[in-house]
């Protein structure tokens, strides 16, 4: 429980900035879901915490997948006749399609043509495209830049290799008091996008230095893998250790300016659903609640029928709801520090809420307990303790039957949640009230 | 599931019209609940379906009721002091009160007055009476032609027979591939009125002819009774098939031009009244559906507490709530050939949807199959697979765990069953779904 | 079932005046929470009910409280300079602090100041308090006297006694045909306070002679008691009965001219609260029920998680909702007669409706019993039956499979309890319907 208040640590305009930095530190690596671009993330991510690094080798069957081969690029431009550059990768590693096999020929505009995407409805932004799983090449560029490749002939070079090599995820665990996990999931085979998903890599990261300095009751595991391949890659290694996990959150999209939106686990009613509610409720902004559907980011994997596990997903505006989703212009500029350090507040409220939310059980449940002799009762003419807190304590005292949770007390009561926790603490202290034996986590 | 797509082979406009001749042969016949009427449209209804005619003594005890004597009729008239028919059978058999003892004399005004039946409200039309289980007699008129009634004295004859004899009803059962068994029940008692119910005996002939060209997940029975006596009867002389029953339908008023109205079993929830809301809810029309009341049809008896069987109704404008409803305004000007059609496309569709009501699993349920290498992912630049198939392929393996049906999946994803099915009809044909091995339909 | 119908004898004129006239013969007692004034109380309340007298010594154990010492006062009075009563106990017993210890000693404006409470914001009126468990003494008055208080020295005298001796409650138990207990509770510790808490002292009087004259299913126990003290000193001293306790209501507030609030308990959907909940729609005005909360009256003792009894209250304007409450603005004037006799009869109404709310089954469950041979059927041209009565029974046939109460099908339904109970009559009497031998009312 001493890890209530932490939050109250943080200055909010200091640890924004630092997030910021880091995204700043990462938005240049050319990421995709293997490669260098993950390993050098992975190593920047390691000088703030201790990452374990996995490498799984092409090839490796993970259920009903196959690692892929290894991709790496160094440049590609497409060159008109005169020389010049008029697409070069190193001025946006988006103007190339992720995992682009490698080409080096002259080809006529049609060709060309052929392979270059664009977002005709925002001319001015480059997409962001991908062909992880199906050899193939291609350019990436502004719609508005369409109409002057008028040359006849071009130069066309991406310098890639996609060879047997290995996915590389990293992997942070947290031993707490008891063996029950919480896994925090976020991808990292973004290229240069900031919302998604840099603020979910640097949201993660500093969520994981403060519950590194916090008593624990749940171990928790933080995963930075590549989206998909590397959820299923994870499941598959840890199949046996599953039935630890007692929740799960994927973190993306936390620097916009919209409100938060938390899409429920496919069970809809498990502990993290029901304390992320309470959580954004609290807030006092405006929020949004989804009901689980099977596409979106990794909840899918986590979420498929053959495991089940209560994984939701925390962002801001959700994917595809903003024209700047997979495209240059979601860069440094769409976020702010501001938002990023409200995101990460909320994600402490969340890993309090579910590290507060024990089952108790009142010691004196036959009637009330007389708190007037234990100066917990409001007397006559005494004004100084707010009603809130006489509230808190009878319904904490009421509902402690071994059975109830924080969490249902708070549902129940409507009472703030730090407030139930205040009046449980007080009621712990005066030994009216004691940790249920049988305390599993799973059933809260 | 080779039964979809069957409707699409219907012709409106020709099924429209083969209903209603068939509704114009039946309607000048005057039926009861028992006696040659019955047997003459059980046979009109047998050039369509092989019905199976099961005659029942008077006197035959059923539950609580007793076969009642069999009642035909050959005339009636009310003659006045002239000798002009004022009344007369012959004009409409709604005149006479059905079930009416035989009479011949001569009265008093003041005698006959008390034998007659109006509708003050509607003074243009004939009401229907009957005293089917209370021996009586009676004459039924237009209200505004009561005050023609003037003479002091009138000859009265109704030429009845009211004897031991049989009730009558026919049977049509298909076999399907599982003894598993769906009833569509519809009430033959009615003389000269269209709505109810004319066209729930020829909706359901053509639906019967319908399911019989078509492959059969389930087995059906389609049950042509008089109502309450008819349905009781057959309850009783199946009891100990009634485990077999997994829906049941009644079908009534299907041809006035008000929305569709379904009115749900007693169990509020089971497999027919999910699948019906569903069926109306696709259709895009305003529609209602009511909760189980215990009047109305015959779902009265087939959801009495002792069978308690998943028996809804289907119609449109509800009884009572038209104006023409049991009156002479309910004949062939009353009810429309589209109507019929369409009356007859919903009940397609909700046969459909029950036989396509199954519960598969996913063949790998970890994670998602990668659905890529086998052409179901919709690919960089590729637009021509449209985005909806897409989702209800992910749902379908999300919630096919073997316990979420066809009819969940809609539910919860809220896409269409058409949609739902075909996704699951693809996923079959890739190996990636399979039947439950435990396809108990009773669960689903 | 012979209770039925008894509140149409009661005439709510002469009811009213004479709950009116107990409670103006208990207004002028100075009650407490121990003391002579609970004991006369219940002496005039035992002239109407044989109350049993409880006296539990002080110091008496009761699970986490001590019976408090016994509090008794003669007279109590502020004097000023001129030796004036400015304060003065026989002017109004609120003048003086529930519980206050003995003083007698000239003392300095300032000291006196420092006991005295008054309402700000309600400057006429003299508020209500206590210091039931903590030893102190004080005076309440007008606020608006507050300025009068000029005088630099007072004589301040409270002739109270607080030593050992008792704590006073009346139990009025009377026997039904079954051990199943209904429990009905109203403090006792208020002085001259009329809605809170005369009228449930008096309304809870009348109830009793009401079921004293009726013939009971159950088992009723009225308790007169303290409140807290009173409520948990019970629960210790029949504890092993306790099982015996099917419902229980609190009374109080009963008189004033809001309408009815009914407060759940914790249960929730407790026979209590569904049958409250009924009566209190059937009554056809505004009313509120209210979520079960762990403040308000001695349902938090019955509702404490040790005992988890299904325990609501029923109010008319909710404690500390009016401006009158817990002042002398509680007075005579505040109630009426009208009021009290329409509490009265309401509490009559849920007492019926408690009795009547039994199991029964359809002992011809298969198919609808034939209604017509027995006279029960609204057949051709017969008006006079209300079709409502016909539905009654039809629902009351449907539903009675042994598992659904009158309680239920009145929910379902959404007719009249008396209109359903009155159909159940019918069918007992005819045959149809039987009382379910497992009638176990803490299942209903």
């Amino acid at each position: 429980m001493t890890i209530t208040n932490l939050t109250t640590t943080i200055d909010p305009n200091a640890i924004g900035e630092q997030i910021y930095s880091l995204m700043k530190e990462l938005f240049p690596i050319c990421r995709s879901i293997t490669g260098n671009g993950v390993r050098e993330t992975l190593k920047i991510i390691g000088k703030h915490i201790p990452l374990e690094i996995h490498e799984v080798p092409s090839g490796t069957e993970v259920f009903d997948w196959t690692i892929p081969k290894e991709w790496n690029i160094r440049d590609a431009y497409v060159k008109d006749s005169k020389g010049a550059r008029v697409i070069d990768f190193k001025q946006s590693n988006l103007h190339v399609v992720s995992y682009s096999v490698p080409v080096n020929k002259k080809m006529a505009r049609e060709e060309l043509l052929s392979h270059i995407f664009t977002i005709p409805e925002e001319p001015e932004l480059i997409p962001f495209r991908n062909s992880f799983y199906k050899e193939d090449w291609g350019f990436c560029i502004e719609h508005k830049r369409l109409c002057d490749l008028n040359d006849h002939e071009y130069d066309v070079c991406i310098d890639s290799t996609l060879e047997d090599g290995f996915m590389t995820f990293g992997e942070f665990f947290l031993q707490g008091r008891t063996d029950d996990e919480i896994v925090i999931f976020t991808h990292t085979c973004h290229p240069s996008l900031c919302n998604d998903n840099l603020t979910g890599i640097s949201v993660a990261t500093f969520l994981a230095e403060w519950v590194r300095a916090s008593s624990r009751h749940y171990s928790y595991r933080f995963l930075f893998c590549p989206t998909t391949i590397g959820s299923i890659t994870w499941l598959a290694l840890n199949e046996p250790q599953l039935y630890k996990v007692k929740s799960g959150l994927i973190l993306t999209g936390l620097g916009d300016s919209g409100g938060f939106t938390y899409k429920k686990s496919r069970k809809g009613d498990s502990m993290i659903d029901r304390t992320v509610a309470q959580v954004l409720c609290a807030l006092g902004k405006p929020f949004e609640i989804y009901e689980f559907s099977p596409f979106g980011y990794d909840e899918r994997q986590f979420c498929s029928p053959g495991f089940n596990l209560p994984f939701g997903c925390l962002m801001r505006t959700p994917n595809g709801k903003y024209p700047e989703y997979h495209s240059s212009g979601d860069g440094l500029g769409f976020i702010s520090q501001k938002n990023l350090a409200e995101s990460l507040k909320t994600c402490i409220n969340i890993i309090e809420s579910l590290e507060n939310n024990r089952c108790y059980f009142n010691t004196n449940p036959k009637g009330e307990p007389q708190l007037g002799r234990r100066g917990l009762f409001r007397a006559a003419g005494r004004k100084h303790q707010p009603p809130e807190e006489q509230f808190a304590i009878l319904w904490v005292l009421n509902l402690s039957d071994g059975f109830h949770s924080i969490l249902d007390i708070v549902e129940r009561s409507g009472l703030k949640l730090e407030l139930v926790k205040r009046a449980a603490d007080i009621l712990i202290t005066c030994g009216l009230l004691q940790e249920s034996p049988d305390n599993d986590t799973s059933k809260i």
